[in-house]
């Protein structure tokens, strides 16, 4: 390659992964390539602007640690988190919305009709719905791991003021594909504006707001486990989210509801709020 | 962006940034934004890829500090670092090419005609040339700043058997422009190959050798200052650079030199290998 030029070297890059043993590693390292050169080339960009990119990532690993990683924080403000879960939404299924940094694993165990709004502050709302296939039969014993925000807009992993067990749950749906349960609507939150990426978003004149949403992760023997979330249509930022997680199908509006039996069987003054969403699980 | 799809994400990632002030820098999000999208699109990332890709990103930034980054040598190895150079060396101008990790501050002053090699082991050899204008005509009172790699391969950083201004120097060039200096040949030398750019050029079936090579940042009033380096026709791995550095303008051949004077001049034994190089700074 000594006679590499600027017109020659992307396929100088690309002919040295021709070993690659592995041929779907090799096709996305040469596309890779391709274009993180295009990008170059059709910017003219500069040494000190390609410092600038450098830059970003060294205080991006620097300030990333096992509870904040500010890479998937980067491909979340910049659209690609989202597109690569469109890209792998089943057809028939729920679409899939992002993990977040906040999930996890070994929620507390919580029966179908629970509550977990304990001593939370909010809106107390009921939220139920069916587990269903791509054809719309309920599948039975289906689990579904829940979590959300305060209504401080802060998860227990940011707030020492909350127990580690708060608001969030696993559940078993039964026979029907069933799911309920009580809790408080979450608020809206900033993702970290701290680091690079407040910095990038600054830069962009963006703020850093996420509307209010539960996280989901839904599965079920058989099925394609599914990642989503659930927002409400009446969010000041639902049409702003920092991340790109909201999509049309995963809009709700709660209801004002007065349905005194329901109210009774889960302690809810009336009128009381309901969210109904039903998830499809797609094989 | 609620009706946000895998169509029209890559258009609203774009205008969430239309607040920003600086054009340039909006221009570079933009076709950033759209060439990270269509990386996406075209491969179908999927999320397991796409993970693997922000590990690979939060393991550079782990293994990266003051003396080694990790993001400098994946644009490198990817060919990036060695476009952006192309890019920008100047026409008429010798071309650019890679600064690399290993440049210091403040290396020892050297008189034009001085000696590096010293006690170094390793072939003797006089490096000598011009210095001038984008016409040919001598610049007075260039600065040189040199550095190279010694015959283990190691530059003073990596070795505790090297004193901290080994094989480096900074030098001004007469009114007739020249500059010249006794020294030893370097050696090819491996980049870090113990981290994730070191996992990415295995799965490449690569090696992590570059050819050897002299450092040099050529500078002077009123010019643009040229960071390049100088290879070895010769070198067994010039047509296998791994950061893709080497370019057919900036090979030398070192000369088998009988030249008596010149010999005695320089305290070399006879006969002695010599290469004469001039760089060209362009305004």
């Amino acid at each position: 390659m000594r006679n590499v030029t600027d017109s020659t070297i992307t396929q100088a890059v690309v002919r040295s992964f021709d070993g690659a043993t592995d041929p779907r590693f090799k096709h996305l390292i040469e596309r890779l390539t391709h274009h993180l050169h295009a990008f170059a080339r059709e910017v003219k960009l500069t040494p000190d602007e390609w410092m600038a990119g450098i830059d970003f990532l060294y205080r991006a690993g620097k300030i990333s640690d096992e509870a904040r990683n500010e890479f998937i924080l980067t491909s979340d403000v910049l659209g690609l988190s989202s597109l690569v879960d469109m890209l792998h939404s089943a057809a028939g299924g729920t679409e899939r919305s992002a993990l977040g940094p906040f999930h996890a694993e070994n929620s507390p165990m919580l029966a179908v009709g629970g509550d977990i709004k304990r001593d939370n502050d909010g809106e107390p709302m009921l939220v139920h719905g069916l587990v269903l296939d791509a054809k719309g039969k309920p599948i039975p014993a289906a689990r579904l791991d829940f979590w959300q925000a305060a209504i401080n807009g802060k998860y227990w992993q940011q707030d020492s003021e909350q127990s580690p067990d708060n608001l969030r749950f696993r559940m078993v749906t039964g026979k029907d594909g069933a799911y309920a349960f009580t809790t408080v609507r979450p608020a809206p939150y900033n993702v970290p504006y701290d680091g690079p990426v407040g910095d990038l978003l600054r830069a962009g004149g963006r703020h850093a707001w996420r509307p209010a949403h539960f996280h989901f992760i839904v599965s079920a023997e058989g099925y394609r486990p599914l990642t989503t979330e659930v927002f409400f249509e009446d969010d000041q930022y639902i049409d702003q989210d920092a991340v790109f997680g909201v999509r049309e199908s995963l809009l709700v509006n709660p209801r004002r509801n007065t349905d005194k039996a329901l109210a009774q069987r889960h302690g809810l003054p009336l009128p009381f709020h309901s969210v109904e969403f039903d998830f499809h699980l797609s094989r």
